[in-house]
């Protein structure tokens, strides 16, 4: 198969810093595109790949999962698409097409696996799939999105998982303007998942330890911010909302907040994978039929709802800009939460 | 207020045995209706209410929820039952009526408590309620239930309890002739989840500990039993199923379960009310937009759903008919699980 060599930054272990060097790219195949990559958010999936934190890591890593960019290249029998169109990539770049999920437009949840953006298998040239942090990229035109005109490119980015990744569960519980939300966490899923729910009409409070958040919630949209540490104001919201978009990356106790849903209410967890050790009490969830749940991402057809919706709105993420060279730096401010609330790459920065 | 002295049996504390003992039962209030009560089933919730095992039972004690019988007597205001007719009662007499619970027929979570048929607050005569291990019972009508003609009476009863507890989760998660249902544990609720399962036209598998109890599940109309300490059959049903009632009653390992739902399916826990210590892992939860929920009893109009159901389906509960006399022995084989599926209570032999 004829590939091309692009620049990427990468590392070749899971001590190493990301650095840069060569990938090869295919030559577009009949269906696929040549995306010129423009911006790629950062999310803590590169880092914790990057790092093997989960284990199962392919060397050398590429991250990168929220990619836009403008198509240099289109395959001969691709429909969608035509060369100059700006389009975007999220999570995954294929997966089965065959199983139940991907029928029902569920490829995140494919049962044969879908194909990663990055550490994925790649069907085409063997080995691992690499990610955004390059010059090029290229993906069968099935998993490429179209982004609306009216966005602010750069700021787009996050949309591709971080705002996929929360819109999904708002919609697949029916959010809408009679729903009372509460997001847990305010970082890269938390803010986009307050602006989303949001744009859909909710009522939308934030769950925090710390009081110095309460402005920067309401910046962003929220009707309320709720101090998880002040007994008061927990007992205030018991049994209140519908849907809890719980984002916290790390183990943590669920009963507080499971016992502010209301009947049939629904806690989906998101940002952490892992054991939860904490009790858990049935009391909360069976006197009230509430739910624990969890989602992952969103399908394709899902991704591009939610990117028409956000031009629709004009709803973006806040990003902070950085230069390829910097991401080292990046990731150790990431793991201190200090970025309000995504870093996106501009990757001007790896062409020069 | 009027009252009327009718036998019971009871407990003075949580130590003594249950024996005859006197209450009163007030005169017909507009809308009552008085019930002579034929047969009453035995829930595992009326040994802990009289043994105090979850705290706060009022004594003296008299337990039975799954109460069937006829009508002696009616209000003035009554219009839906007349003296002679069938009626049932089940684990609620009253709710507040007012909140949005109730009135979307969901009084088993009134935001202001339901009255439970033993052990709640009497509105009318003050103290506690007092259950159907009685002569009579004095009930509002609008908590009061037609029972179909043609089923056997005595194994009705534990519709009243297991019946609605398990058919209310299998109709609020959508089960129909297209659904793969399973069940954890075979006693009352599991032997009820089976039949209502497979009344509703699903696909019913049993999960158990023990293959003794194959040919009981086949024979109360699973289609499969799995035996859940086999790992090869474990392996066999991941990701299969769409709903699974667990009705086990103490704490318990919940992954196991959980990896066998499908996408988007959901475990309800009906039988354990206290604190999940064991691991539950987020993996596939998050990967798979699974839910761990749970359930409580049934709304009043839905438990008359279930018993019209009954009625069409021709099913009841399997049980093993006691004399009132017995009631202390038939706790002891309780916590032993040895009856096939349920007690009911003969409540002649009270009347004697
Ligand atoms: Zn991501
Ligand atoms: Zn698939
Ligand atoms: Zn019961
Ligand atoms: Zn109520």
């Amino acid at each position: 198969m004829n590939t091309n060599t692009v620049k990427a930054y990468g590392t070749e272990s899971k001590e190493a810093d990301l650095k840069e060097i060569n990938i090869e790219r295919r030559e577009v195949l009949a269906n696929d595109i040549e995306i010129d990559i423009l911006f790629c958010g950062v999310c803590h999936s590169d880092l914790h790949t990057a790092r093997n934190d989960w284990g199962g890591t392919k060397y050398p890593s590429v991250p990168g999962h929220e990619i836009v960019g403008k198509i240099t290249k289109i395959g001969s029998e691709v429909s969608k698409f035509k060369v100059g169109d700006l389009a975007a990539v999220g999570c995954m770049v294929d997966s089965c097409r065959e199983c139940e999920n991907c029928k029902r437009d569920l490829e995140q949840y494919c049962t044969n696996g879908m194909v990663g953006t990055y550490n994925g298998n790649d069907k085409n040239l063997g080995g691992h799939t690499f990610g955004g942090y390059s010059e090029k990229v290229v993906v069968d035109e099935n998993y490429v999105l179209r982004v609306p005109e009216n966005l602010d490119l750069a700021a787009v980015a996050p949309l591709l998982c971080a705002g996929i990744t929360t819109y999904s569960p708002l919609k697949h519980w029916n959010v809408n303007e009679n729903s009372k939300v509460a997001v847990v966490g305010l970082g890269g899923l938390g803010h986009m998942a307050i602006k989303l729910a949001k744009g859909l009409g909710a009522h939308v409070s934030l769950f925090s330890r710390s009081p110095e958040k309460t402005q920067d919630a309401l910046d962003l949209g929220a009707d309320q911010v709720i101090i998880s540490t002040n007994e008061e104001e927990m007992k205030a919201v018991q049994g209140k909302f519908d849907l809890i978009i719980d984002t916290v990356p790390y183990e943590h106790e669920l009963n507080e907040y499971v016992n502010t849903l209301d009947i049939d209410g629904t806690i989906v967890l998101q940002g952490f994978i892992g054991e939860l050790n904490k009790m858990i009490s049935t009391v909360p969830i069976v006197l009230g039929r509430r739910s624990i749940s969890g989602s992952l991402i969103g399908g394709i057809a899902e991704t591009q709802e939610m990117l028409d919706f956000c031009g629709e709105k004009n709803i973006v993420s806040d990003i902070e800009m950085i230069n390829m060279e910097n991401i080292n730096e990046a990731y150790e401010r990431m793991l201190k939460s200090d970025v309000k609330y995504r870093f996106v790459i501009d990757m001007k920065s790896l062409k020069n």
